[in-house]
């Protein structure tokens, strides 16, 4: 086997105006190569297996100019995002050749990091299927255990309503707000994902491309105490009104801005002060430091024992991956999409 | 003395569209009459001393079919709000002639209150005049401690931006903010008030009638790490720009709504988000039963100390509620407003 091989890699290429399109706004560059054997340096040589794709990536390909809270993909540099990766040669006494690591990488066939700060050893003592890592048990279900646990102050017997419920942080929390004895309202934008949502549990579930969020709410004769909100703008709105007293709305995405260069103007934020609401929002890598720990030890054997069932569609290497990306956005994705760019190491 | 005598009123007459209207919103009604030598079948005969002015009595004088954290008042009936008042003769063993007590009050001469569960006798140690158990001691002085407390989660060091600074609950949460050493940005709407706020210790004061609150905020070259809020609408989308990451925004007002048809949309609400802010709503009634007694032990005695300075009008009678009710919500008045019903009490 030569020791120089191809290092092929998916390149942020020029800052889309709304959707991504894949081969202009990322382009695949297969003119790079690396040299498998050239000394590390102090570093660990990866292998990227998988890739996760997230709504938040679209975020990151703006004019660097832009200050927002992920910071943003630099013209002809690869995309990045979490995945696992296989170790195929360390000099780095914490990482050992066939050690899975979870952590950030370029998209890209193989990569080489000196700062290992952020890869996590996978012990999966449960063995999980290693996409696992990037869906429920990655950052979706992290956003969702962690986020759920510090901010929705769930009681038993009360009503959450989640949007993009079908999707990798939604259904997670479709599931652990049941598994707490609350009454889940869903909504999503298909039938198919309906009917997904119905078989985690969830108590109503509407497609909102048929029916209006607000008259569904009010349909349902009663209001509710928890949002679970990946949407924001009109969606938001609708549950400020259909939101009780004392209410709380957890906002851990605002997908409908994503794509938007004008945002939806809320008019009945005043329902924060006159029905006494809390609003937090959060991004949870800003958590991970206090309570990935508790998470890893606790939610994976959820997976296992079959109480959090889980979704995930599988697209194959780095077009796979443009094209998941466009796919997250429009809605047009089933479960947690995840990108693979090593078969062989699944 | 005759024990029939005259027991004026303020009634609400009609419900407003835009601002109140002296004697046509409201009207003083001269023809109820009161025996003070009646018996009180368990009942407490009480003189109203002083009434407090609010904002928030503007969302009160609405159509009674709306909605809202406050109940409506009804057409015919007294205009009702905090005060203190002086207990004539009690059948009630917990309260005895001469008591001060401070509780919730028709705008009337005399009243006769059979649930008490709402009045608290006042023991005044520290000798405050009574007004003040309305404004620095009252609702507005239990809002800015109580709110500050629970979710301000200041820091020394960190900078906080008040709205309508000058108002009573403002004016607290300036003296409260700098005695914990933080930077306090303000804003008020007369030069007046920006002097009177200066004099409470604020370091950055300004005039949001001459000068646009965002361009204000920018020109300070940092952000805001609290917001506190009285007025929602573009004033808080303008705080909501210049919001460091992990802000909190404490909503306890929302003036600029209180008298539009129309409220405002707020367009940049992703930032909750995106800066992972926290806004909690809150009405302080809602947080006495737990609070109120810490609060009367700690907050009068910062008061004779001189170490919280605070500023009244005093308004005459019920044509002098009248107006300051108007005053207060079109930003006429100066400290805040009481109007006292019975000058020989006080």
């Amino acid at each position: 086997m030569p020791s120089i091989v191809p290092n092929n890699r998916l390149v942020f290429n020029k800052v889309p105006t709304g959707y991504p399109v894949p081969g202009e706004t990322t382009r695949i560059d297969t003119n790079e190569k690396i040299d498998l054997d050239a000394p590390l340096n102090g570093g660990v040589l990866i292998k990227v297996v998988v890739v996760a794709i997230d709504p938040y990536l679209r975020g990151r390909m703006r004019d660097a100019s832009i200050k927002s809270y992920a910071p943003p993909f630099l013209l002809g540099e690869p995309i990045t995002n979490f995945g696992v990766g296989l170790v195929i040669r360390s000099e780095n006494p914490n990482f050992k050749q066939g050690d899975r690591v979870y952590g950030t990488f370029e998209f890209q066939k193989y990569v080489i990091k000196h700062d290992t700060s952020n890869l996590i050893v996978l012990k999966n003592e449960e063995k999980l299927p290693w996409t696992a890592y990037l869906g429920v048990c990655g950052m979706p279900g992290q956003t969702a255990y962690i986020g759920w646990k510090l901010y929705a102050q769930a009681k038993k017997g009360e009503t959450v309503f989640v949007t993009t419920a079908a999707g990798p942080v939604g259904s997670n929390v479709v599931q652990i707000a049941k598994s707490e004895g609350l009454k889940v309202i869903a909504s999503a934008g298909s039938d198919e994902k309906v009917e997904f949502i119905k078989s985690l549990g969830a108590d109503v579930v509407f497609n909102y491309k048929k029916k209006d969020t607000l008259e569904a709410l009010k349909e349902l004769g009663h209001g509710i105490d928890i949002y679970w909100d990946h949407v924001g703008g009109k969606m938001l709105e609708d549950a400020l009104s259909a939101m009780n007293d004392f209410g709380r709305i957890v906002v851990c995405g605002a997908i409908a801005g994503y794509n938007n260069d004008k945002p939806y103007a809320i008019s009945n934020l005043h329902y924060v002060l006159t029905k006494r609401l809390t609003m937090h929002g959060f991004i949870v890598l800003d958590l991970l430091k206090d309570h990935i720990q508790e998470f890893y030890s606790e939610y994976p054997k959820r997976i296992t024992s079959g109480q959090v069932k889980h979704h995930e569609q599988i697209y194959k290497g780095l077009e796979g991956a443009e094209q998941a990306l466009l796919d997250t956005l429009k809605g047009d994705n089933q479960g947690k999409p995840v990108a693979v760019l090593s078969e062989e190491d699944l």
